[in-house]
């Protein structure tokens, strides 16, 4: 049975504790939805309603295939954020085919999701590094907010990077509408005050750390609700305040995404960024809440769960979802055990589209635009990028990279920069491997760089550690590096490769290996493998090489120079261990 | 001096001794070369004064500016090909275009060289894995082969995949020469008589083991002389064998390379390959000649060599030249002391432009096919293929798809092909690492995979090595494999990472291993690092984790086990040590 409906697995315990979790969660998570799919659906430049639809359908879809108790799908900023980029390429804001293309695109990610799911390939996700994703997320919620200005300024204003977004805002500032302003900035303000300031007092004034908490995440219905009167008691759409507008009552209808090969053929790339970026969002939310809990996910069923949803919002005229962090985090705290909280959470949604859709006739977009500004800059880690420079300039290089890429020439073309370049310096930094001439730690069998420690070597032997497998792009320079070491000094009779870190040996570095076998065996000097692992043993027992050695292969260091030396290493046996702290490695 | 003109480190101590080396090896490789430059000339699809050509001024540059003094340049024949590839989709063959286009692509792939050179790029050459350029060379030498069947059956034919050649050749064979048939057929088994055969024949009959093997290589020049003689005695020109023709007598024309920038970017990737390809050819060769006898050869001098040839190619009529396999053996073993045995060549082929073209006029094109199928299937090695096949199913894969790419899409798809599987198979092994979980060898300090090996294990401490740096395409994978190991046995509450073969640690992988210490504390267990490398300590103390992380760092794994679980360690420390050969590894 679970086989086929995994939401079974909750399903056939469910109780009344639970519901009881559940149905709570989904009050406050819909609270909050309402909103942020309505603001969302502003970002992707479609209208209000859309991301109405695309909070009901999406969260049952998930509910039925996810394994995530907490995770609350959805409308989110940085999908919504490459929706309006890719759809923007190929149809005019506010016309038929940009709807119907949004719709394609949430059928074509529902697809990728599924298929990843099927086969198993969620790991492909891993080859975004965390200083990508980081940095994405960063230079994301920066181009998010610099987009939503011109709702704040009032005036009209375009672009899918900093700068074509700055030209076009600078354009139009003149034209900026006051009371828009006005509205825009004073709910920015209560937002951030909101979030940063209110919380803490009620808590002096005697609320429960939940309750305060609540209080403070309803900080955006307020303002919704605030602004909608005033500008229906104030006549304010006549000053010029853009707002909503008439937004259709009732349930969402049914679609069916275009049979177009060619639109499909023009997102491919876009909807594989989204299903990637959407999973890797989704699944680290997921997983660092259950972990609370001493739940698992399972990357594999998630990747089903979000392709139904997808799926689910391109057949209910909504846009790509995915799983939202705040709005779980949100879910998870106010008690929600299933993903049946998803399930209700839909159907307050659905209340609200066939109830209270009149009511958002006058909601002012600045108001919006503020609630997305303040979501979003709390996305946005500057910080990351000092204590990523401190760790790995490599890392760091990725990072930058992404941010600068994602702000000036957009989204996507950010992302793959940032992918392709931190593989690249990966395999760069495999090219010139870390070596080390090791000598035996004074009283122990251990053995350790000469430069890092005081140890002993001797002076016939020639003990070497790379710290790298051994493959075609560095190969050859361990070749040079290797003779080159050997034959700097005229009393080396034998040389030992320590093979402590060599985790492979292709078919190039064989060949180098056996061609230093050869010119140090020309030169009168032995070569020896030591602590090599088993499967590069196995590997090595298939070619020539081990009959070609001049040496031997040891099990450990230890034996090598218990065998090649035996003085040394029973002098430096019988030394004093020197004092050594980790500090000291 | 030898800054500005490296030539000046061997022309200062050139000697009367070192003169009769090069001389000597300049007359062979000049009897060598007259045929095999008329021949590649032909296979580029040039007129067969360009491989006369080709075979002048570039041997001089490259004697000026290269570091071996066995390496013999000139027109060779993948490079050859690769031309007629990359020319043959600008121009047709025969036409002026053609012949300036084949000059642009030398002077284009010596600007490469010459810019690798002075940025010491010579490294880029080792992503060239081992598998890749063995599968090239073996494709291509095939590819010639099938390509020469035309001028052995004397009909018109063109292709430059192997698909491409067949349809051609099926489509005129029934217009075969007979004639010319004979002449192919008769020169080609000759040629193998003399390869394989003729040497040992000369040795029974008293021969030196030298003089047998250069009247063996003259092998070529007795077809070329014989073909030409007979050709002209029995008038078969009338009977419809195809000639070489009239060749103009006289040295180089100066030739520049037209200023057409887009002939120049539609030559781009062909340059580039043809010096990447010219220059893993060029420096093996160099280096086992050099090796033989203690010299060295620099890269990077190899590369300002060949650019200086390639330059001077462009500038006197020639096309692209490099290294020559069989051609510098010859050299190396007929004496060749300095690179002015390439000089000595150069006017030896000047000579014979100058005097001895007119000879040519009834040289049948057969013969010189016959010479280029003999000499490149000798280049062929499918044995190779069984060889890594058995050694390492990646590398296979990359041979194979080279192999395959090559015979039918080109040279040029064949190996960037390769190149990209290569990296995409490399980078697959290190993103599921092999992880061991290990336990001290009795009777030593030594710890190894308990699968592998009887050793000991603690009921309380797991040891487990990874064996790969941890970065950002398995971290993920690692932090749930690490966390499931531990908590599979209630009764660890130790976990110690040996990191003997972690080379690096980045900052996805960082942000895991601070995953996974919360995630063990959390279930009680605590996370010690063994056997931290330096580099990798030093960046690790640089982040914050040495400060969360519940555990030790220690030098060594038996440091750990002494200090989590004494009592097991003192065991196996007592116990006896089983008989470990290097075979057991």
């Amino acid at each position: 049975m679970e086989r086929f409906l995994p939401a079974w697995s909750w399903l056939r315990h469910y109780d009344r504790a639970r519901f009881q979790g559940d149905g709570l969660a989904a009050v406050i998570v819909t609270i909050m939805l309402i909103p942020q799919s309505l603001a969302y659906a502003l970002l992707a430049g479609l209208p209000p309603e859309v991301g109405l639809y695309a909070s009901m359908l999406p969260l049952l879809g998930y509910a039925l295939f996810g394994s995530s108790n907490a995770l609350a799908v959805g409308p989110v900023a940085v999908v919504s954020l490459m929706t309006a980029a890719a759809v923007g390429e190929l149809a005019a804001v506010g016309t038929p085919e940009y709807r119907t293309a949004a719709l394609a695109l949430a059928g074509l990610s529902g697809v990728f999701f599924l298929a990843m799911g099927f086969l198993r390939l969620g790991f492909l996700a891993s080859w975004l590094s965390h200083p990508v994703i980081s940095g994405f997320i960063t230079a994301s919620g920066i181009l998010i907010a610099a987009s939503q200005l011109k709702h704040i300024l009032g005036i009209p204003a375009q672009g899918h990077t900093l700068i074509e977004i700055g030209e076009s805002l600078a354009a139009g500032i003149d034209a900026t509408n006051l009371p828009t302003l006005v509205i825009g900035v004073l709910v920015t303000a209560f937002l951030f005050w909101v979030r940063s300031r209110l919380k803490p007092l009620l808590r002096r004034l005697g609320a429960s750390e939940r309750a305060a908490d609540s209080f403070a995440k309803a900080g955006p219905v307020a303002a919704v609700i605030v602004t909608i009167l005033a500008v229906k008691l104030l006549y304010l759409e006549s000053t010029g305040v853009a707002v909503v507008g008439a937004v259709p009552q009732g349930l969402p209808p049914l679609t069916v995404p275009p049979a177009d090969f060619e639109l499909w053929r023009e997102l491919l790339t876009s909807a594989v960024l989204i299903s990637i970026i959407g999973f890797v969002e989704s699944v680290s939310v997921a997983q660092t809440l259950a972990a609370k809990r001493r739940e698992r996910i399972e990357p594999n069923r998630e990747l089903l769960g979000l392709g139904a949803a997808n799926v689910a919002a391109s057949l209910t005229g909504g846009y790509p979802v995915t799983g939202g962090f705040a709005r779980s985090v949100v879910n998870f705290d106010a008690g929600a055990r299933t993903p049946l909280a998803g399930v209700l959470t839909a159907v307050g949604i659905g209340l609200t589209a066939l109830l209270l859709t009149p009511l958002f006739q006058t909601l002012p977009k600045a108001t919006l635009a503020a609630t997305i500004v303040v979501a979003v800059l709390s996305l946005v880690d500057l910080g990351a990028l000092k204590r990523t420079w401190d760790y790995s300039k490599a890392d760091f290089a990725a990072m930058a990279v992404t941010i600068a890429l994602v702000l000036l020439a957009g989204v996507e073309a950010g992302v793959v920069a940032g992918v392709v370049l931190s593989i690249l310096l990966y395999l760069a930094r495999s090219t010139r491997p870390h070596i080390a001439i090791v000598g035996q730690v004074p009283g122990t069998h251990h053995f350790r760089n000469i430069k890092r420690h005081q140890v002993l070597t001797s002076p016939k032997v020639l003990s070497v550690r790379v710290d790298e497998s051994l493959y075609f792009a560095n190969a050859r320079y361990l070749e040079d590096r290797l003779y080159d070491e050997a034959v700097s000094d005229e009393g080396i009779r034998e040389v030992v490769l320590i093979c402590s870190a060599v985790n492979g040996i292709d078919a190039s570095a064989l060949e180098s290996l056996e061609a230093l076998n050869d010119r140090l065996s020309a030169a009168g000097v032995r070569f020896h493998l030591s602590e090599v692992k088993g499967p590069v043993m196995d590997r090595l027992k298939r070619s020539h090489f081990l009959e070609q050695l001049t040496g031997q292969v040891f099990l450990s260091q230890w034996d090598a120079m218990a065998a090649l030396d035996p003085e040394t290493t029973r002098t430096a046996e019988l030394g004093e261990r020197p004092a050594l702290s980790a500090a000291a490695l």
